[in-house]
């Protein structure tokens, strides 16, 4: 052991599925074996790590509680040698369980924390499932002493990080799953920092990673030492063990009471730890990016899917849909349909198959022409003497929508919906036709950042053909349909958009901020008059700070505007 | 004044509509005018009648909740005479809000009660939302005493209730929005009553009527004495303005302290006051009946929709769904639709034709077969080779939801869909097919409490032809395909599916019920493999203690079995 008073912590940043109790369970033990190997003295696992995040209305079943505990009790048995784990889990039981962290050594539970502040906003609803824990336990190895405690925990200033640091913590072990959106990260560095000077403390965040339903765990774990300086952080959107020697300089303190003591100091002879060095932080784009190929492959594969299916249109979203479909499956996993009518100009169908030949998938063209006819001949006497309208161009959008539904179902491919958020929050996108699909992949994108993530995408290696870039966007759904014919410039449309829907400002507060009032108006009464579509549309993955889905919960049934 | 102690009071059972603010205070205000003609002293709104319940993120909108605080201000203006009114609003303000009663007397607020507990369970997001009182007040009217408090407070039983009656109160004002299921009101009654007579106070319980999105309020407020007797009841899923004269015998007590005093006894002269009788109770199944109306009516009315489209197959579902619809919109607001394929048997055309007629709704027939034949055509290339599957079973239903939808885009009719609760569990409805519409009817309803309703609604006058109750039920997607293909007969399907849908059962404890192993393993595998299919379905009415929707919050991606 290189230095008797330096602690060895290790982050297993896993992967986590939810239900998955065994797998999770033989994860976890993985993780500690492997650990072991590099003389860990003290080993953390997210929030939640054995049932995985949210559980949802799974921790209503009072089974599903029980066996998850049963699964601990099961792992505890086989966690030996000189290691400290901590592994987050459900305690108690139904009707009073808690989101908890057991501290286990040598075969045995030492100690149980149970989340003090459970939040209860945005995507969170911990509220529903657990009762509130009201100790701030320390734990003591030798003379040394640490506090656990978990996620919103250590926001709180006057939370258990307080009370533990004054209990004689050097340490504190904060589990998470904290859900991604796009440079949170920064904000967690800050208050970790900002807690860890204020106490005094190292502190050790280790963060749940994976996709999960709408949401995205984006890893990037860190300790951070009691100055607030980042000393280790681990990878972004990918399973990571972080290891690192704290070099504590420990004195001798007195135990305090109330100290839960688990072990004398570890023994295992320790060799110098070569310390990885700091993952490069993403850009945002890039950040944004890699979140949503970790949200389009975990959607995929947790929910037992191997391959995908895009409607291919030749423009921005479905390419750049496309383009995420093959970094998070591969190429062999994708397959393209390009589904043209009388609407469809020829350089749509060329750069759609570019796109596909650029990315190696297969490509599949089927006209929706006849289907279309024949849909306009059985209801041309119902709508006699009526002009065509949204209902024909929505009939185009279903057949398509209706085409890859019969693709998913004859060969059990995930359809992909392209369908992106400035779309989505005015309704601009045909319910059952392009929002058909089993995970709308962009969703909480606004167009201006496709743009930015297709141009990114194509900085790596171009596979989106440039012409996609220059075009002007169109549903191709009537002659010479264009979006700015419906839709305000979509620079405009976000910057209103991101006011209105994701930080809940006013009509008259957006006007004063400079937008144009009719514009705003029109804006806003799209959003509302179209909840009834988002609240049948697949789920799609959060990138932003307030997602459509359990992140915003909107009444369909509304008279308020304003 | 009959009676100088004999204090008359009123609940307004109004059906709010939420967000509708302005609305809402000119509603709130006509019954203020009304039951002043009755020399009513204190008149009783449901919870959050000003705002409409739940107005869900409405409510993190700042601006929302500063509007409804300015509307309640002048409406208090416009509030004199002697009557004392309970009015529920949201309180406070952005991030500090409450669920509120004022309590207005003369032009002014004389005092805020708010809401203690705060429900988190179920439908309930309270705590999302609000912050919880932490007061019991108390009111004197000259030496008479009473209390108000808010839903969920009374049910607890050292909850406000106790402390307001210990303070002197001889009434307890609660005011409601409790949502409907089937025979909630006995809950209700029971829980109402034993207070009453445990805390020696009478309880005027003013519960809101209407319908909100997945929610029914069906009213049925009702008085009660302080031994638990039902003084008076309101109607049930009707508006209604109950007056009664209590007859409390008022002892001079001395006012403890803290007593908020609004007014002296009040002094409008008051004449014999003719007591309603009490509405019969509804039997159980008259009243989901009811309920499923009312949510009809209102969904599609306070959504600005006046007409519907049902595609009517002749089966028993949609043959419900047509009696309910014309029963809620009537029958010159309905319109359905017949689509047979090359799988519809000539019995389906005679039923659905013969319904129709005895509904006397408008009726249209679209073949669907050259719309499919042209499907399979342009499939066959990429399905060479294998053989029929669900693919083309979908596509039917498919082809039926895009026709349903072209009449709902052409004319402005909103599709009621017409799944039952039995196929919303297992998945035996096609996504974007008949799972397609703005409104799913009878999504909570078990698929046996279907023939109940059936049953109920020709035994009032007979639309739904006698053989539609006795054929086999039949998706009629295929040759010879009978639902008892795929599942288990609907008894023992539907009792498996309440125990493990709404009780949360495990498998083993619902094979210990007696069921068999096999098929309550093959049960619960289609619930749990169906999650995504149900996130994207319609609202749908609840009638039963748990429905799908906010009710359930299950996740997509989960691997837990038991």
């Amino acid at each position: 052991m290189k230095d008797k008073n330096s602690l060895r912590v290790a982050i297993a940043q896993v992967n986590s599925t939810v239900g998955d109790l065994h797998g999770n369970a033989v994860k976890i033990s993985r993780y500690i074996e492997e650990a072991k190997n590099y003389g860990t003295d003290i080993i953390c696992f997210p929030e939640l790590a054995l049932c995985g995040y949210p559980p949802e209305d799974l921790l209503l079943k009072p089974k599903f509680i029980s066996d998850n505990v049963n699964i601990l009790k099961n792992l505890t048995k086989t966690i030996n040698g000189d290691i400290v784990a901590v592994v987050g889990f459900a305690d108690g039981e139904f009707k009073k369980a808690y989101n908890a962290a057991a501290i286990i050594h040598n075969g045995q539970i030492k100690g149980v924390y149970r989340k003090n502040f459970l939040p209860n906003y945005g995507v969170f609803d911990e509220q529903r499932y657990f009762s509130s824990g009201d100790k701030s336990l320390v734990f003591g190895l030798s003379d040394f002493i640490f506090g656990v405690n978990i996620c919103e925990d250590i926001w709180h200033p006057e939370g258990p990080t307080k009370s533990q640091a004054a209990a004689g913590s050097k340490l504190i072990l904060n589990i998470n799953a904290s859900p991604y959106y796009a440079t949170k990260f920064k904000e967690r560095q800050a208050v970790i920092a900002k807690q860890a000077k204020t106490n005094d403390v190292f502190v050790v965040y280790a963060n749940l990673v994976g996709g999960q339903d709408e949401l995205i765990f984006d890893g990037q774990s860190m300790i951070v030492d009691n100055k607030g300086r980042i000393l280790a952080r681990a990878k972004a959107f990918a399973e990571d063990l972080l290891i690192r020697d704290l070099g504590i300089p420990v004195s001798r303190l007195k135990h305090p009471k109330k100290v839960i003591k688990i072990a004398n100091l570890l023994s295992t002879p320790k060799t110098g730890l070569v310390i990885p060095q700091k993952p490069k932080v993403l850009e945002p784009v890039a950040e944004v990016y890699q979140a949503l190929v970790l949200g389009v492959k975990d959607y995929v594969v947790k929910n037992g899917f191997q391959k995908a299916v895009i409607g291919l249109s030749g423009g921005i979203d479905s390419s750049l849909v496309g383009a995420l479909a093959v970094d998070a499956l591969g190429n062999e996993n994708v397959t393209g349909v390009f589904m043209p009518s009388r609407y469809t100009c020829s350089q749509s169908q060329e750069d759609a198959t570019a796109l596909a030949k650029n990315l190696g998938i297969k490509f599949v063209t089927i006209s929706i022409e006849p289907i279309f006819r024949f849909y306009l001949l059985v209801l041309e006497p119902h709508f006699a003497g009526l002009g065509r309208d949204t209902a024909e161009e929505n009939l185009q959008a279903r057949i398509r929508g209706n085409i890859m539904m019969a693709f998913s179902n004859k060969f059990g491919w995930l359809v992909l919906a392209t369908g992106n958020k400035s779309e989505m929050s005015t309704g601009y996108a045909t319910l059952y036709g392009d929002m058909a699909g089993g995970l709308a992949v962009i969703k909480d994108v606004p167009k201006t950042l496709v743009y930015k993530l297709a141009v990114y995408r194509n900085s790596l290696h171009q596979v989106i053909p440039e012409r996609v870039f220059t075009k002007a966007p169109t549903a191709e759904l009537k002659p010479n349909q264009l979006d700015q014919d419906t839709l305000p410039p979509y620079e405009i449309l976000d910057a209103i958009l991101k006011a209105y829907v994701e930080e809940d400002k006013s009509l008259a507060k957006i006007i004063s901020l400079g937008f144009d009032k009719e514009i705003v108006n029109k804006t806003i009464g799209m959003v509302d008059k179209n909840e009834y579509k988002r609240r049948q549309s697949p789920p799609g993955i959060k990138i932003t700070p307030k997602a459509f889905g359990r992140d915003r919960r909107m009444p369909i049934t509304n008279k308020y505007c304003g």
